[in-house]
């Protein structure tokens, strides 16, 4: 065909039935042929975990009505770009777009979230990857007034592209009623988690603990993804897989190791 | 006490019983005082995933003899420094070690590895953190000959500190016999895996996979932490939690979102 529409893979982390992915489809439908590889599960928080002493099973599957592909996966996200881009697809997608998660993955969030790291993986691939994440856990939350927003960046990424191993993570403000202000590229905050674990005792008298804590951001700065967020701007930060810390390097070799 | 011996947490991917982990916790012994954390099995490739959907265990064993203290925790590396900090410690460590994992976390596997993620993780609580991989997957590999090296890099660690949210990743070579060439500050190679997975049948007719692939580097440079092991050099690159791609703002400010 000479008009070929754009290869689309859709992934995230909160399982192919989850309503964040399924707006995403609905999305990308709009903007070219829409293959669906997604965990068959939650996967939240699996962040670049890949199965190496276990087997994948990946089968066609039908979720919903639409023109989509969709294939249901066990597996982490990561593992999910990478069966298909190496079993399911005959051609390398011309974008790889994750989530919608429920849920931020501003900040350090982004090296926990599986949906961000299915962008990163999409990345390495060569492929121009974008994860997109809604500021509300909520299954009912409201992804339609980001859906414009969303089509925009996707359509912006297929046309001009990005260098090789760099993705983009996009955040939306969980919706108030009102109009979102905007789009800005940003930073990635520095913020962190001051965990507290749960301790519990179980029937039998063993202890285990459940992981929880709050989130705290010590970043003071205006053009970080937290700043945006706070101020119902979507956040567009771009991301590295060469995770060097280059402004180091001169100051470990005054080491002399 | 005046001379207070610094406070050393040692975790791995591999395992609390891996020969990689026990060899480090024999040169950390040397250093200071010595608490394991690490995971009752196999975590490799569990990147930076958490533990969100399901309890932890976290029980103190004793492995070997030693004067080190010793928890086996079920989870993932970084949940093993997360219950290491905030509930096993009753001080904050002076230093995060994490391996001596069996195969090499260099170039792109930095993100793959639980290894490394643990360190990053350390890195994150605030304390000076270092990630070390001998390029041998052997149980039996020699990690002998990289001990001094080991005990150096993490004196000096102790000594000169580390910028919040930044940790080592050091990789060593399979050892062939001969006195290693030294230490080389490096970037992470431009490289990544060629998966090829393997399609298998399961004897009820359903189809199955195994994730398998080659490692290809593409990056010319002799600055590359590849580079710096093919030449028998330990390598140590200086690793960001701030994955920000901050050379691309401006060009995406250039895209009008």
């Amino acid at each position: 065909m000479a008009d070929k529409k754009p290869l689309i893979l859709v992934c995230n982390d909160d399982g192919i039935t989850a309503p964040g992915i399924r707006h995403l489809v609905e999305t990308m439908n709009e903007l070219g042929e829409v293959v669906v590889v997604a965990p068959d599960g939650p996967q939240s928080g699996m962040g670049h975990a890949i199965t190496i002493n276990g087997i994948l099973r990946c089968d066609e599957i039908k979720i919903e009505e639409g023109p989509q592909t969709e294939y249901s996966c066990t597996g982490t996200p990561v593992d999910c770009v990478k069966l298909a881009v190496n079993v399911v697809l005959d051609r390398k997608p011309d974008l790889v777009v994750s989530g919608i998660n429920h849920g931020s993955n501003s900040s350090i969030n982004v090296i926990y979230s599986g949906t961000m790291s299915a962008a990163v993986e999409g990345s390495l691939e060569g492929i121009p990857s974008i994860g997109f994440s809604l500021s509300d856990f909520s299954w009912e939350a409201n992804f339609k007034p980001a859906q414009k927003y969303i089509k925009e960046i996707a359509a912006k990424t297929l046309k001009e592209g990005l260098p090789y191993g760099t993705c983009l993570n996009v955040n939306i403000p969980k919706h108030t009623g009102e109009e979102y202000k905007g789009v800005k590229v940003c930073r990635q905050a520095k913020a962190n988690w001051e965990e507290e674990f749960d301790s519990r005792t179980d029937p039998r008298g063993r202890n285990y603990y459940w992981l929880t804590g709050k989130f705290v951001d010590y970043d003071k700065g205006q053009d970080t993804d937290e700043w945006a967020l706070a101020n119902y701007y979507i956040s567009v930060v771009p991301v590295n897989s060469d995770i060097t810390a280059h402004h180091l390097i001169n100051e470990l070799n005054d080491w002399d190791l």
